[in-house]
């Protein structure tokens, strides 16, 4: 098996969108950035969200039982910042921004690029982390053309005039 | 829950990476082409892929029990096509591109960005697809600095001077 370090130097190099996990219910409103996010079905639409079980705001997810995936648009690095900066509490990373409730009330940020609006289906436990798989309730296109993506430790902004 | 047009088109907007995803041993040779590869945690070192149970080579990589994410460099857009074109059959696919044997005996790509060598650890069965947790054998880091990567239906080619 391979060492943390060498895990860590290959999977930068594997690109990916940059997300804001968001949630609120009974247990209060929390969010995280994320980039550990993928598709698995469209029967019935789910998608899946690895969250690490040692971060304050893990069981509050549980709890709740709903979460939306907030896909960053390519002007969005700040907002990634803010949901990565542990030295902002919860209320203070949401003031700084705009939401909507959609349809289960887990917060929806505007001009994200989508927001895919869930109820958490299953957890699975996995080492470190826990793979949560959502059932897709609600999904609202916004505006915006250009993606935020983290490849090589550094942020990217992805645009059609960036076709390869 | 939302209908299968508005979750692929919610879907086209999250960007990925793009793979090939090999395997070998007793069931033969195999490869396809995935986005829906993340990473889940480095204790113990482990990342997962997502397949159609629908597809031909879906029991093949059941039975061999290893498999090798092949991440593609920004001008390795023939492999992804060649990996996902159901007219060649799987000899023809890996006679175009060079591929060398690691750990685990899962063909890996020479020149990708970054080759990941696992066993499977578990399957995890999630409507129309099966979700691979594998544990990363080996990493092997090739000498491209451009990522390929999958974006509203087009690829991209991500490179450090496209920083955001």
């Amino acid at each position: 098996m391979i060492d943390t370090q060498a895990f860590r130097n290959g999977m930068a190099l594997l690109g990916g969108a940059v997300n804001v996990i968001t949630t609120d219910g009974e247990a209060g409103r929390f969010g995280f950035t994320a980039t550990a996010v993928c598709s698995v079905t469209d029967e019935p639409p789910t998608l899946l969200v690895c969250m690490n079980r040692n971060s304050y705001a893990h069981d509050h997810f549980k709890t709740n039982g709903v979460l939306c995936v907030n896909v960053l648009n390519g002007d969005h690095q700040n907002v990634s910042w803010d949901f990565a900066n542990r030295d902002l509490n919860s209320e203070e990373r949401f003031s700084r921004h705009s939401f909507t409730n959609l349809t289960t009330g887990a917060p929806a940020l505007d001009e994200a690029l989508v927001n895919f609006d869930c109820t958490i289906h299953e957890s699975h436990e996995m080492g470190s982390h826990t793979v949560f798989y959502c059932r897709i309730q609600d999904v609202r296109i916004g505006s915006a053309d250009a993606g935020l993506v983290y490849f090589n430790r550094n942020y990217h902004r992805l645009c059609d005039s960036s076709v390869a």
